[in-house]
């Protein structure tokens, strides 16, 4: 399954409440919005209700941060669409049975750096996961760098990004996909473990790992195995190495 | 094997013709020298054959870029201490096979994105690749952003920096090890080709891979399989997911 290309081709800045209330209704895809502290006010309000329905992610700031991002007439808010179109991942896992195929979904809990993000996209791409999943708060902003270091990947690749990564666990394993967290902590090799069937892939930040709470819930954990003295792998390089031994499982046991 | 422990934090740069060959005396490593185009005298000629004799890097620029480097009085001549010890391949070579292992090395070819390089430092440190070998001309310099995105793995890994690549490729399969290529023109994937020996590993530029005089004197060469639209993966994710490969394939099939 792949994503319709991207209508935009890298993010936009937006000015003030009125321009971003008109954005969100004529269905452009917002990155973030940033709200001057203490804003009030009907317009505010207007906004506001169209945040919370259209759950977008938003962050309360300082007006000195407003005026570091802008020079221009702000009004208390300003907001940046995104490089991508984001999808539904609902719609994507429909799409993927109905098509036949096996699922493969891509879980990134707090992969902040942007290159990195673009780094893992790229592969994603070039190996056919069918969706990427990012949580709305504490990810790389999916923005021009990382369309750029996705080599264009991202206008190819499904991007989904949800509110809880909790109830994206959920319901991918309501949907019949085995859940796998990659973790050094893991007790078997991800060549020891059989990933042929439907898969979701959870990578965890660079700093800790896959959180806790999302480890619990997963229905295995996987790891690489490690010779070294420094024994931490750059975090794009790991998710390319494992999604490559599922690869490697696929083709020599593929689905009838 | 593991290489001992660098003895520069991050490279240094001197300035000055006299400082430049103290440092080459003193068997300090440099990374590369810049010279002002149609240098001459005396102290300049001494320089020459030091750099010539250690076959150091060197490149001749106009002044105004030795004047942006640095506003000090430099004579016509700076360079950069090199942030590792460069090791001998040959004694690389030996150690491994008086120890009983089963040699892994790794060859660059024209990785010059730094961010690439110190990735690729860090995964090849992790699964215990017995050395990585650059060319002295057209790679990535090795300083302190290398050092930085390796993770640090730069301290512990061995760093070949040759002369010719070709003479390398030679001189490894001379020494037993079979030299593999990985390019996208590769007609067998990377888990269909037998990596369980003494291996060599060629990884090329992202813009047109392995050099066609090298790929000519390589023992084979492999792929990973693609099925997206970009068809092109990050080299340092490449670069892991085959490593990772012959991990597995080694894990399996342990030399006796």
């Amino acid at each position: 399954m792949k994503a319709t290309k991207g209508s935009a081709p890298s993010n936009e800045l937006l000015i003030g409440t009125r321009p971003v209330i008109e954005a969100i209704e004529a269905g452009k895809t917002i990155d973030k919005v940033f709200i001057q502290k203490g804003l009030k006010g009907e317009v505010f309000k207007e906004l506001w209700e169209l945040i919370r329905a259209h759950r977008i992610t938003y962050s309360s700031v300082p007006a000195e941060k407003l005026n570091r991002i802008t020079r221009k007439n702000h009004q208390g808010v300003v907001a940046f669409t995104s490089a991508v179109v984001f999808q539904n991942l609902g719609e994507i896992v429909t799409r993927i049975y109905e098509r036949g195929e096996t699922p493969l979904v891509l879980l990134l809990d707090r992969i902040t750096d942007v290159r990195n993000f673009g780094a893992i996209c790229r592969t994603a791409e070039c190996i056919g996961v069918h969706a990427v999943v990012i949580p709305s708060r504490g990810s790389a902003p999916v923005n021009y760098d990382a369309l750029k270091t996705s080599a264009g990947a991202l206008h190819h690749l499904a991007v989904c990004r949800e509110a809880n990564l909790k109830e994206s666990i959920s319901f991918l394993q309501q949907s019949g996909l085995k859940v796998f967290a990659v973790s050094e902590k893991a007790e078997s090799l991800v060549y020891d473990t059989s990933l042929h069937g439907p898969i979701a892939l959870i990578m965890g930040s660079e700093e800790d790992g896959v959180s806790p709470e999302y480890l619990k819930m997963c229905d295995g954990a996987v790891k690489l195995p490690m010779y070294g003295k420094i024994g931490s792998l750059n975090v794009s390089v790991a998710t390319g190495a494992v999604l490559y031994d599922i690869v490697r499982q696929r083709l020599n046991h593929p689905q009838v």
